[in-house]
């Protein structure tokens, strides 16, 4: 048996895809899972139930891919066509599998239902195909061999998908590839990166191959490379090439340009990492937020285990909840506004005094997309981190952006505010 | 200009999506929409940021359908292709856009920052395609006729593709399609469902249909349909159809079977109908939060001009902080447990004491993974809404899902609990 080409294209058949009915959530699954394997994606296609444009894609994918995995298609319907789809492209009969209809039958017998005939259907494979047994539905699938490469047909529901591609596919996989998982990979370096616009991050790493090429272990031309993704609270990236020593001087020089709180080592949440610093330590935190009106809340509760460290948190959007909640003076108020540093650092002091948390947090600013001045414009944030003991961080920030985007940075701001002040950084480092 | 032939291609580049990094969502949005539209997709792909594959497969769409719509790759780096790609494929020139340019630097200047000059390849066009401007993002799309087809790039991130196709794309297909905005597509009615699984949407729609087409006023054959689109918050749907009247009976049947505060006309948020409800009232709301953990908060101040009535919350996640900030009695806690009635009741009482609103809402609830027992399992949740004057509803739910879906559903039926209580409707309304 030859090898198999390393590529993989998935195709995912049900008009209830193609007309958004159904989310398809296989190409996500799948597509991690094959990467990992060695066999990346090259190609993914989803396609409503019609012979003929399902007939030509699996002829397409089986010239193209190494790996070819269809899912969906093995109902009982009329609608579900993968059987016959496979036998007819690879030339093969389909053939009743006796044991698959025992098993059918068991099941339907199990539950006290009589077994329609047109399940009998469920229990043809095409011819020199292998079964892949289904422990949570009615409908096995198949596995086989056609020319260079590799087809599998598999449920279209994911919780009978995806134990079978876990449990059953991946060590045909591993077999057939005739080799262990990852040899031929070559190694990643995963990051993430904090209050960074992408263009900037995209800038750091050409500069930063520039000059890891120009130096002294310069690593072979077109060996190093990267990917980049956008999340609500972050930038992650992957930077890939065949040396890992490369891969390490381009993240260093990254993190001379961002430093070492803003740019970090795997796929990490600025909440993730805050509520990781204080269980480390033993520590609570609770927050006052003006303008981000809940969503540091929000993000730290969003994690399981997150009461362990959080004592809960004061919105105090309108200034009469600013001096009623926290005791913000008026005073404070009337004088230098809501949108002070007097009255982030009034608002970390009054949580404080009444949550018994070892650090507070506290952010004002102007969210937008009114309330902004010549002197405050949209995007004027003020935050305070503060420890019980006494001391305390606060620091201007103008975060670029829409209301969503100033809320969201404004949040990320925060806790690595509290991450600053916990570690005894300067929060100069923030940029 | 010839009429489009009637099917769809989805292209979706990146390698974050092959690579099963992000899920892709844009085929079920897309694959929903053109449905509806007339140009139902026939093939959708995914495909990794590689420029060779991405132009066969684009050459392929163009020669396959009328419509081809082309999402991701327009941001500034060096992994955005579209542009690029889809001028080989035509055999454009990449066309330098002033205005684009000029909206981009606004941008920047806006939010006080310098704008990265590799930014400047978002501002270029294919030579003979129109821009479509992005109102939330920095990346414009664009559209033109390329032979018989109409090519369409859309930008990547779901929250900047979705208002530029329902508010730039829709109409363009409308008119290219050779004929006026809904002439042969018939007319529509959006709306809005909260609380109601899609399936048993989906079962109400199909039943609803047969209801009208053997009633009185049966409309033509094939005259309803519709479109379903699952958002954080609720189901937005659009029924279409020949006739005015067809579609109303089906609102009329669904409206039957959900009630009119679960079922609503347009797309509407539960906590923009609360926001909406208070400022006509002139009336004021306030929360408690323990397991939506600020996530209410966040909803409502996620709105431009929500602190209009919007006081402040109490973000009350450990029992400590319910008895200091709320005032809820140790004993109420020991007695009942924090997920109980009397618990949600103290909330909203203590809660009344404090903030200076017509209205409280207090919600507590177990998220989960943790924390679930057989009397009180993962997804019990207690709301209590109260107004300053005394009246008090307090409610149980069972939520289904895991800790995001119980978080986010708590907060819809939080949100529709206050607008019961003031509106004076009976709770039972909500399922």
């Amino acid at each position: 048996v030859s090898e198999l080409p390393r590529s993989s294209v998935l195709l995912a058949v049900g008009t209830e895809l193609t007309e958004g009915v159904v989310l398809n959530t296989h190409f996500r699954f799948l597509g991690s899972e094959l990467k990992s394997l060695g066999f990346p994606v090259v190609r993914a296609v989803q396609l409503p139930d019609e012979p003929a444009l399902f007939g030509a894609e699996l002829r397409a994918a089986l010239a193209a891919a190494g790996v070819v995995v269809i899912t969906g298609g093995l109902g009982p319907t009329s609608d579900d066509l993968t059987r016959e789809v496979v036998a007819q492209v690879t030339g093969r009969k389909l053939v009743f599998q006796p044991q698959v209809w025992e098993t059918l039958l068991g099941m339907y017998a199990a539950s006290g239902r009589q077994i329609p005939q047109t399940n009998r259907k469920q229990a043809q494979i095409p011819e020199g195909f292998r079964i892949l047994q289904n422990v949570v539905g009615t409908a096995p699938g198949f596995w086989g061999r056609v020319g260079a490469s590799l087809c599998v047909a598999l449920p279209g529901p994911p919780a009978e998908l995806e134990p079978m591609f876990l449990r059953l596919v991946v060590p045909v996989l591993e077999a057939q590839a005739g080799q262990a998982p990852g040899e031929q990979l070559g190694g990643e370096l995963p990051g993430s990166v904090f209050m960074v616009p992408e263009s900037l991050l995209e800038e750091a790493l050409q500069q930063g191959r520039q000059a890891v090429v120009a130096g002294p272990s310069a690593p072979a031309e077109g060996g190093l490379s990267w990917g980049t993704r956008v999340a609500e609270d972050r930038i992650t990236f992957t930077l890939r090439g065949a040396e890992a020593q490369g891969r390490e001087e381009l993240f260093a020089y990254l993190q001379g340009r961002f430093g070492p709180l803003r740019l970090r080592r795997g796929d990490l949440r600025p909440s993730g990492l805050l509520f990781e610093l204080l269980r480390q330590r033993g520590e609570t935190v609770s927050f006052a937020e003006s303008c981000t009106g809940g969503l540091l809340a929000k993000m730290l509760t969003d994690m399981p285990g997150s009461s362990e460290v959080f004592w809960g948190a004061v919105v105090a959007y309108a200034n009469a909840a600013k001096t009623s909640l926290l005791g913000v003076p008026e005073a404070t108020l009337a004088e230098h506004g809501a949108v002070s540093p007097q009255t982030a650092s009034a608002m970390s002091y009054g949580l404080l005094r009444c949550a018994g948390t070892g650090v507070g947090v506290a952010v004002t600013g102007i969210a937008g997309p009114e309330g902004g001045s010549a002197e405050k414009p949209v995007g004027t944030v003020w935050i305070s981190a503060r420890l019980r003991e006494g001391a305390e961080l606060c620091r201007h920030f103008l975060v670029p952006g829409g209301r969503d985007q100033v809320r969201r940075r404004s949040a990320v701001a925060a806790f690595l505010m509290a991450e600053c002040l916990l570690r005894g950084q300067d929060p100069a480092v923030l940029g």
